[in-house]
Parts: C-alpha cells; structure tokens; sequence
C-alpha cells in the first residue's frame, strides 16, 4: 500500500490534525535516541481515546498495516523507529492522569504520561515515584512500560514493572483487556500484565497503567568512595547493604571521574583511585548517620576504601551525584560506543576483567570508560573512539566488540540489554541471551496477541 | 490407560520405591487441605533431577497420562488434587539448596525445600526470606511459585513473584527452559518467569529457582488498635503509611476478637471496639519509635482509635500478633465457609458493608468473620455454621453466599481469589474476575506450554 493511501485509511477516523503526514512530523516521531535508521513513517497518528486505538489497530488488522508504538522515543534499541512505512501510534495526547486515591496509594495514567510529569504529580500528592533515570523528562510511561524501565534507584525500588498494578492493553488481534485492575493480590491466572510489561510494543498497545507510589525519602544522604579494586568495590556493597537500605549504588571508573571532572564537576577529594562508588541513603535519624559512618570506617580499616566524602546539605548531595550523572555527557564528544549489559553481581568484577582484556588486548587504542548500577549488576560499557581514527572504521571495530561482549555475556549467564530492550539494535544477538526455545515460545506468544504481525513488527522479534 | 498402566510406564525410570502406589502413599499425595474431592492418583512419581522430570513429561506426552505437580499440598484450592487417576509429580526429593551467594544476596533451591527452611537457611547467613504465611512449615518453594504464594508481610515485602529472580521450568511439551538466571535487570524480551509464577502447575514444572534475600528486619514492634469503624481503620492506615514502612497491615473483627480471646489468647486492653489492627515495623531507633507514638496520638486526638497498646519487648510483641494468628485456629469449631478475596484497599470499606449486608439479610442466623491483610486489600471472609445447622444445610447456602459474594467482587472490580489460586474449586467463578477474552489468551498460551493438556488438567481453566 502506498505510503498516502496509509495516511488516507486513518484520515475518516482521526482528521488531518492527528492525521500528520509533513516532512517534519514524519522525521520527529519516526526516531528514537539511537538515529541510525533513517525515520521513514507513512503517517504519524494521535489518537485520544481507547476507542480510537482499538479502531486504529482494527484498521491496521484489515489493511495489513504495521504500526509502531511512540512514546517519548528516548530508546537506545531503535524499538520505537519507524523506518519502513508503519503507522506510528504516539500517545502525546493521551497523557492524563485519571484517577489517584490517596488510600490505593495509586494513580492510574493514561500512557504518553510524561516520566517526570508522573514523579511531580506523586510528590504533589505527598508521594514518590521511584522509577528515575535521565530521560524522564521526556519518556512516556507507555514507553517504559514496554522497556520495563529500570534506573538509578532498582536496588532500593526496582523496575517498572514492580510499580505497576494494573494495565489496560489494546492487543494486536485489538481486544481490551484489563490486566490485574490495580489490585495487590490476585491469584486467577496468569499475570498477562508481566507478559505486556517489557514486550517492546509487540503484543499491543497500553492504553492505561495504574502505577502504586511510594512514601517519600526522607533525609538523603549520598557518600563518595575511592575504592582500590574491583574486588574491594564488591566487599563495600556488601558491608553497606548487610546495614542499611540503600537506594543508590553506582560505580564509575578513573577513566570516567578523569572525563567528569574534566567537564568542570568540582572533584570530591583529593586521593585517586581506580574505582569510584557513590552510595545512597536515608539518614531517617543521628543514629543512621552513625552506622554509617561506622560501616565506612570498617571499610577504611579493611583497606576497601582509600578515601571518602558524605553529604552534608542537600546542596552537596546533588553535587556529589554529578559525578555519575554527567559522564554521559562528559563523554558525549568522543563518539561513544555504548552498551548496557547485566550478569549478576557476584560475577562482574570477572566479568569486567574480561571484557577489558579482550577489547585492550585487540584495540590497545581504545579508551574503555565504565560506569553503572553494580548493585544490580547492571553496567554500561563505553569505548570512546580515538580522535584520529575515522568513524566508519571505529564502528566497523566496534561490531567485533560487541560480538566478543556478547560472547562474555553469554559465557557469565547474563543479559545483552540490562535496561534499554532489544528492539533492532540487539535483536541479532538475543540468540546470546535467550535460547532457541525460548525465542521459539516468544515467537507463538506473539503470533496468539498479534497474529497478522501488524504490531511493531521488525522489533525484538523477525 | 488402567492405573497399573499408568505405574508400570514410569516404573522403568524411577524404580519401585519413588513410583508408589500404595493406598497409603495415594491418600497422602493426592489431596491438599482443601479435603473435599477424594484422592485418587494412579500413581506418585518421585524424581531426583531436572532429567527425570524431563522423561516424565517425555512418557506423559507420548502415553497422554495427567500429571499433576505435587509441593507441601497446603493449597485451599484443589490445585494439587489428584481425584482422576493422575500420576502426582512430588517434589519431596528435590529439596536441596543448590547455591548462595553472599553478594548477589540470593539462593538457588530445588521446588521440594520448604518455605521454612528456606527462611532458616536466609537466617543463618544473616539474611531474611520474608515471605510468610500460616502454612510455611510444610508448604514447598515450587507451590509458593505456582500458586504466587502472600501472606502477612506482603504490605513491605510483596509477593513469592517478587522474589524470584530466575526460574528453571519443564513446559508441558518437555522443554527446559532457564528464565531470566538469576538476574536484576535483563531486558531481552517477554518474561516467562512471571508467566510461570501464579500458574498453578498448568504450563509446565518448576524444577529450580533462584530467591533474592532480604536484610534482616530489625527491631519489629507491633502496635495493635482498636477502631471505631471501618473508615477510621483506613485513616490509621493511611496516617501511618506516611511516615513509617510498616512490614505488616492486619485488620480483625470483634466478632474475629471475641473467638480469639475465648481460645486463651490474652486480651491486649480493656476498651472493646468493632474492629481491630495490627501494625508492625521496624523501630530502627528512638526517634522512630518516637514518630510511631505520634502518629497514634494524632490518630487518637482525630478519634480514628480508641484504645491501643505498642511491644515493649519480643515476647509481648509475640503474645501480640497470636491476637492475629490464632484467629482460624480459633474459629476452626465452627466448621467456617472460607473465602479469600481482595479489591483495591480504597473500596474495602464499602466492599465489607455490602457483603455483610447481603449475608445478614439472607441468613440472619450466620455469623460473619473478618480479618485479612487490608493494607494489601485482602479480606478473609468466614461465615460460621450456626450449631444447630446441619453440614450439608450450610454447605449448600454457603454456594449461595459464594455467588453474591464474587458478584459483589466482580462490581467492585476485585478478586475471586486474593492469594490461594483458583485451582477446581474457584474455576466455576474465574468470569468473576477475568473476561472472556482474557481466560480465551489463557487457554491459548496454555495450548502452547502444554499441548497434548497433560500438565494439572482440570485446574484454572477446564
């Protein structure tokens, strides 16, 4: 079908301003953060209501049209790029919040809820949502809800997907279904909401989420440590989380402090080290602040830790988290090449060693910067391109990378894509994570929700 | 098949000691504490390993025997009967913790461990499994799974689901399937793990898991209140929520009150109220403890409570909660129609009146008892045969009280089964809860895992 007898087939339904066809739109909401495809959209559709979306998807049954789900497209798996003439379904004006009671602790959304319109909604009603991450200014809960979102905060909080009670799903085949209502016990089967949460947009649309919020934190406190080894960054996980609650543990390497600092982050102390963590807390009182004074002394005397700061004001709390929060952009000059990978905890000091000895002993000129979430086992992999070598050759090389890493990956029993899905970037290299049956199950589930294929298709799944 | 021929199949595989037929070994294995279909399994398989489980499933398929999974058998639904000539698959000799890890904070069980010994192993490494319920002395790690098991901590702590990092399972067609090993975040597709948690032993065995450990709580203490009226008990939820992470939420009637105490358990205070709650959490210093009183002073001067006391010491901290756990055994004389129900904690209130409304103005001469876990929105509802009622009388009145009861449920859009499953004894009333189209992607999925229908036949769905 021709690309205006796509838009043509929409238009009795939408009208022509939700019906968007211009150059401009096509470009906007055809990509997502990856921009390797080109956007190549045969319309781009807005619906506002439930309704509207189960049309949508009933015409796309009849046509035999593919449409592509579109959130706040900040995916870094190209699972929201329409490149092939789809249909892109964007959510941006269903993005009310419907209902919040303050005895549910829950608040039920309309899918293209901006993250962090949800975040200041939650702290409006005394409230917290805990799912943060550096795109929340412009991701839409749908969005997350298909990635399964992860972050900052997953050892305290979790995913996504722990905060979400209820779903209502328009599937392929364009039933709605209302999955778990919101409730915190329902044993009646199976949970299709966990089968939807994380399904990257191949089984069916979000329509609405109900999402649980959390109490507030109070009194954070953030500490900073130079760490002298990866095996001693293990042991301080380890001593703070047998005593405390923590809700963040991060760790970054020389490399990344050196680029981060370099960016104009004031240095937080004067010892340098080979690793960094930046821990986090609730100093609910003294005797808090205390104990964890006391876990950090143990670690100095163990020999764990070379130096250390902890926050004294909210002013310096934030201050110390710039030193994780802005190496991505500290970075962003060197042409990264990035990956998110998770193996679980207790293996990534091997793991990491092993990737770093392959990539240093095959491209000793390349500069590998990591940082993430290690309470979670969660890191994100970057190779900074030297200056002198051209691009196409860099990413050429950097292909080999990412087979030996997978190859890793797969060897320590972990995870191509920690937190940012498989969509078209990783979806020839699942087969590492995910067995044949598996991917065979994958495949029949997704032929039983959306058996013409019009769903996002191309994405996760061939 | 005869069920001799059912035996002598597996007989080559197992030998005989862990293929049982006799009566003794069939009465046992084939009922769960639900008591009201006879046992009748043809045979009782015993398997050591995942490879004999996989065989299982191999001659069940090529023979199409009926198997059924076979944990602790505590169930209160009839997932775990087998009245039809079924060959029950018990996990007794697969109970071995296979693997811990200090640093990833969790364990590798087969599905025979029991829950309490899996709380024990988290205790000796300084740990805590905190799933908790009334049966965990018997009931195994595999049935938790199946069945999603809650219990009383949920409020803090949530679901069996949300412990279980990774999964090995044997579908119905005989597949081994590793899902999600052992990991935080892996975001490579759909989650078959949550498919298979709550599934009740239709789509395949559970033949390992891995368990996330917790810290230790410390410092519990347990307040308990009395309450003039149902929307005060949400009130006193709520005003405590805010401030404090409270590990449990409980609520009982006078009536729940009354039998307790009759049973020997102490009175907690004079004052009588109609309802109660217990509350408990973590008084991790003097100023929390501090909070927990001014919060109940404020509940207090808002005249949300009328009487309450706090744990000054473990062992009254105990004496406390048997004001809660000692109410089934408590009314157990009475031979109780049971029901485990739950809606969204904000419309328990007016859930309660109209249930209590219906019973009482239909069968005046029931007695109703309520407690539950209201902070996860989950009733227990008992009614109590009146003494000079004969058994089968009430029996069948009580099927009357189940329709109006899930019709309520199913207007005030809650569950027909909060945390016991379905199984053969809430199948007839899973439209109650589920839509049509939801229990047609049921069956279809479970035509997936489990073609040839050989996996629990009968439960969930017919």
């Amino acid at each position: 079908m021709s690309q205006t007898a796509v838009a043509d087939l929409f238009r009795p339904l939408l009208g022509d301003n939700r019906c968007l066809t211009d150059a401009d739109s096509c470009q906007r909401y055809g990509v997502d953060w990856t921009k390797v495809w080109a956007p190549a959209p045969a319309v781009v559709l807005l619906p506002e209501t439930v309704e509207e979306v189960q049309q949508i998807v009933r015409l796309a049954n009849e046509h035999h049209v593919a449409l592509v789900p579109s959130g706040g497209r900040t995916g870094l798996s190209a699972g929201a790029v329409a490149a092939s003439g789809e249909a892109v379904v964007a959510f941006d004006r269903m993005n009310k919040v419907l209902a919040f009671d303050p005895y549910d602790r829950a608040v039920t959304v309309q899918p293209g809820v901006v993250t962090q319109q949800l975040q200041e909604y939650a702290e409006q009603q005394g409230l917290f949502y805990p799912v943060d991450f550096a795109s929340a200014g412009s991701s839409q809960i749908g969005g997350n809800i298909g990635t399964n979102a992860g972050g900052i905060k997953v050892i305290r909080y979790g995913m996504t997907r722990d905060w979400i009670t209820g779903l209502r799903v328009v599937t392929g085949k364009g039933d709605l279904l209302e999955l778990n209502k919101g409730l915190i016990k329902n044993a009646t089967g199976y949970d299709f909401r966990h089968l939807f949460i994380g399904s990257e947009g191949t089984l069916g649309f979000v329509v609405e989420a109900t999402v649980k919020l959390a109490r507030q934190p109070k009194d954070l406190a953030v500490l900073v440590l130079g760490v002298p080894g990866f095996s001693e960054v293990m042991n301080v996980l380890h001593a703070f989380q047998q005593q405390i609650d923590l809700t963040a543990f991060e760790f970054f390497s020389d490399k990344a402090m050196r680029h981060v600092l370099a960016h104009g982050v004031p240095r937080p102390f004067d010892t340098e080290a080979p690793f960094y963590c930046l821990l986090e807390f609730e100093q609910l009182s003294e005797a808090a602040g205390d104990q964890a004074m006391a876990v950090f002394e143990h670690c100095v005397e163990q020999g764990w830790v070379v130096d250390g700061v902890m926050s004294q004001s909210l002013t310096q709390l934030e201050q110390l988290w710039q030193l994780r929060e802005r190496i991505s952009e500290s970075i962003a000059p060197h042409t990264p090449y990035k990956n998110d990978i998770s193996v679980m905890v207790s293996k990534v000091p091997a793991f990491v060693q092993e990737v770093d000895g392959v990539v240093q002993r095959e491209y000793p000129d390349f500069e590998i910067v990591w940082f993430g979430h290690i309470g979670d086992g969660n890191m994100h992999l970057n190779i900074l391109k030297p200056a002198d070598l051209p691009k196409e050759e860099f990413f050429s090389r950097c292909n080999n990378v990412s087979k030996w890493v997978f190859e890793i990956v797969q060897q320590y029993n972990g995870s191509i894509s920690a937190e940012h899905g498989v969509g078209m970037t990783k979806k020839p290299y699942l087969q590492y994570s995910r067995s044949p049956e598996e991917i065979g199950y994958m495949r029949a589930v997704k032929a039983l929700f959306d058996p013409n294929g019009i769903m996002n298709p191309g994405k996760l799944l061939d």
